[in-house]
């Protein structure tokens, strides 16, 4: 049986120590959501994640999906339409979506941890209302006021749900190779015709509409990607009839059972533009950007549930005797498997790493909320600037390291973590895809060293520098925290070592860049990994209580046992390209 | 539908580079086993694994295994008896076995490649055959001239498979707790009692009959691991009566669905005792040893067939252009995506890694090959020191960097990669169980820390010392390896500070000696596979043609990008164990 309790009193920490309140309580429209209210919606919702999702969850696996291909309709097994009914009642998928339109209006923040809940408890399934907040935010930013009254409201309830249709056959990461068409039609609609694949929730029965925002082609588009304009496609139209939209198969995938990966065939379906004319990669792009941070998120929430149940087992199990022999239990036969160092070591990798990637989280969270919210145009443009730099890591090393996580939980469960007795082989097959949808996390690598860097004359890393900065003054005073200034002082130093390699040498040669951005990439996530456990740490200490004592202990562990790992990514960083570039196509 | 050439080009380069003629050559016993001839029998056994083996392995994964409740009896679906007649007849499972009881006599070393292609094409399937090459191993140590002529004939034509029944509900890593009791019968033989778990292969329908070696206590055994005998369990009595050791239940598992885990109960069941009372686990650990082997060359298997797989998606694949504009495609509206560092990247972790070990894997071969041919008896001992030393590194770091490059490869592919359709999906899955199975990898890692480093008085890693002294000593005098040779040596200098600060501080408090003891283990065996690149590297230089062209560069590939690891476990073995000790159970 699935084992989870959502690790409220973490998220309490990280939101208290990453200065929630301080940040947004002066912000008029988050009146509702001090603290403590916060955490009471949070336990609301944690409530539907363990008692309705979690029970659902190796159900959706090992049942997976129905389809009928005379129709196209897709239908998950039983239990799942009435656990998406519970969610949209709990108010989860509008929670941070505006109060006009009928959402809870809650900080991002907030909503970074109730989608880590949902996907821990039942990952297939949370990634339908997680399309829906993309395309709310989509929505939000780029259609006409008519556009939100009519699609927003529905969206925010839970009646209608929400499909990016990016990919087709021939072009995945690619975008600029999209053929599908787009006609324009006398009333101002069009007729849009082509195939999209790996269409996530693309048909369902979980709700009464979809709504696919897909991209295409106007007839006198330019090529590439400056010829793609988008269009809200909606399964069914005003008057009830079925606009020809249909999922025509489904993928066979490793793991997400439950979640749909349609071919949709549109045959002259009905759709309506958002935002201007060939402008379409902007709502495309609002879009993948909230997506990358609920992805990088998965890896967390699946990293969390793994831990849970690892743990469980090590506490149950008994094998061998302490190697310190003061700890044996000389009531049993052996003693309990938790007194091993490498069980240890297993362990609080996942701990150290996971609960600074949720750190992460929610510092994006906030920072998205400042963006939107701050009277000052300075600092919201600063929070924007910190969002697109950090957004990227999250969604790359969160789901490569989250997959890492699950699996050293099931090697802390030896033979037992590899049946399916633990579940834990079920969020491992889960989680694997993270790595790759919603941009590989190469992806994400060049967006960072190609865009990120150079944007604004380097401006998103000198605001990183200036917190980072600000937190090292203030840790400064505090003797107790030197011990972690110190190391992660190092990994500034390299991450600043290889910026430098990267512009020197990156922006001469493309090549070099591309070569080095996933290492640089890993290097500067676990620099900002460090800050996290840097900020917690400076709130513990000024508390007295058991969990902050074990948050000091496991900011030690992260700065001793794996941010050494920044010193790895560094050397290869130096190495350039040659190694690599050095192979003619028929040498491998 | 899978692909899979066996890479006989490449195991033709590692058997040459690490001197099988040479150094098996002037064996007698060898006489027939010259390298043309030798290649000649892989070629034959390629063709086994690749027409009969290979088309069968998605089957057998989607459609797993048949148990019936009421007689014990484990079905694998149609096809796979044929197959494992096709195996039987290119004599796959006796290759290595002694001639005087049927086998092919051939040196260890082609076994070595001959179960890295079964593996590679049917690895769930393959198990059976691994296992039957174990317990022959362990006949061959342990058991009677009488024994062998009736168990080592019937298991060399694969008339009768074996098995290993050691883990019981209470015990897997702790074999000390064993509780199968064994009463002696009038006649010599015994009765055994007792339940066993997780015995891979322990019912199927491919073979005549199943010889079960089970651990289980006389009655007046001593306690713990000395009070353990083994014994012989045969499905089938003589006379073609059932032995009452039935399975009782099959696991259900994240892979390898062809392969049974079977819950085996032996109620009353007879056997017959191999080797002397209460010295079982000599049995068990010479079996094990031959199985460590092959389990770590299970990740250059599937690391070998996910290499090969990704390669035909990228070769096809076209997405995006070349950062170097020279290298465009201007025929095609998008380039070949091996034109994109980090593709080349993955691709390049997986060759350079893998091609190390599977030399690893050889290297180990023809040391017990000379164990056991060689006349001169300190050499011999020698040999059997490497064995040693190097079966922990293959079994752990084979198996873990195995995951990683079956991963890599399902990221070079995208979201392709994630669906069935090119069936890296399953190699990842089959591939996770070996961390895990014939001893953790921790447990490999705690036998080299605490077993083989002090062993003999640190003869073993001297005996590994003077083979790296030598290859460097040969290397200086090749102007050409010199770029090679500085990162080696780092690398081992780094490897000799840390067996300093194990030996140091490890051998007072084992408990550091643990908390270290993993890391330790992968820089020894990056070292290893540093070592092996020379030596590939040595051979190469020496030649004059595509193949050894390529792997300079792969060795040059190595030590820039992949060597530099050991900076990183280094500098962990350093942290030793105060990090991971600190914490009281209650703070996990």
């Amino acid at each position: 049986m699935a084992r989870y309790s959502v690790p409220l009193k973490d998220m309490r920490f990280v939101l208290e120590a990453l200065g929630y309140e301080d940040k947004l309580g002066s912000f008029d429209a988050f009146e509702m959501y001090d603290l403590d209210t916060a955490m009471q919606v949070l336990e609301a919702m944690a409530a539907v994640a363990e008692d309705k999702l979690l029970p659902l969850n190796r159900k959706g696996d090992v049942e997976g999906l129905k389809f009928n291909p005379e129709t196209g309709d897709v239908t998950l097994p039983d239990g799942f339409a009435e656990a998406y009914k519970s969610l949209c009642e709990v108010g989860m998928i509008g929670l941070s979506a505006p109060e006009e339109f009928g959402g809870g209006g809650a900080p991002q923040a907030l909503n970074v941890l109730a989608s880590e809940m949902m996907t821990a408890a039942n990952k297939g399934f949370s990634m339908c209302p997680g399309l829906s907040v993309g395309l709310m935010h989509a929505l939000e930013a780029h259609a006409t006021q008519e556009q939100k009254e009519k699609y927003l409201t529905k969206l925010i309830t839970g009646e209608w749900t929400g499909t990016m249709c990016l990919t087709e056959p021939q072009c995945g990461t690619d975008l600029g190779l999209i053929s599908t068409k787009a006609e324009p039609l006398d009333d101002g609609s069009y007729k849009l015709t082509g195939t999209k694949i790996w269409i996530t929730f693309g048909d369902h029965n979980l709700a009464d509409n979809i709504l696919h925002l897909v991209l295409a082609r106007l007839p006198d588009a330019p090529e590439g990607i400056r010829g793609i304009s988008a269009f809200i496609v909606p399964k069914f139209m005003d008057d009830g009839s079925r606009n020809p939209v249909f999922c025509t198969g489904l993928e066979e995938k490793m793991g997400i059972h439950v979640s749909p990966t349609c071919v949709m065939s549109l045959d002259g379906a009905i759709g309506y533009m958002v935002g201007d004319p060939n402008k379409g990669m902007r709502s495309m792009f609002t879009m993948m950007n909230m997506a990358r941070l609920s992805v990088g998120m998965e890896g967390v929430a699946l990293g969390e549930i793994a831990y849970q149940t690892a743990l469980d087992f090590c506490k149950e199990r008994r094998q061998g005797r302490s190697l310190d022999k003061s700890k044996n239990d000389t009531s049993a036969s052996a003693d309990n498997i938790l007194v091993h160092p490498d069980v240890r070591r297993l362990l609080l990798n996942i701990k150290a790493t996971n609960e600074a990637l949720r750190g992460l989280g929610v510092w994006i969270g906030i920072e998205q909320d400042i963006s939107l919210q701050h009277p000052d145009e300075a600092k919201r443009q600063e929070s924007d600037d910190l969002v697109a730099l950090l957004t990227p890591l999250i969604k790359s090393y969160g789901s490569e390291r989250g997959f890492q996580n699950i699996s050293d939980a099931m090697q802390a469960c030896g033979g037992a973590g590899y049946t399916v007795d633990w579940d834990i082989e079920q969020y491992l097959r889960d989680e694997r895809i993270a790595m790759i949808y919603e941009g590989t996390n190469h992806i994400q690598a060049l967006d960072l060293v190609g865009r990120k860097l150079p944007m604004k004359g380097g401006r998103l890393l000198m605001t990183f520098q200036q917190r980072v900065q600000a937190c090292l003054d203030e840790c400064a005073e505090i003797e107790e925290l030197a011990p972690l200034v110190a190391p992660f002082q190092k990994a500034v130093g390299r991450l600043m070592q290889a910026t430098q390699t990267v512009a020197s040498q990156g922006m001469q040669d493309p090549e070099f860049a591309a070569s080095v951005a996933s290492n640089y990439l890993n290097l500067f996530s676990l620099v900002t990994l460090g800050f996290i456990w840097l900020e917690m740490a400076k709130h513990a200490v000024t508390k007295d209580d058991a969990l902050s004592a074990t948050k000091l202990k496991t900011a030690h562990y992260f700065m001793q046992m794996v941010l050494p790992e920044t010193g790895l990514y560094a050397k290869l960083v130096g190495v350039g390209k040659d190694p690599t570039m050095a192979f003619d196509v028929e040498e491998f």
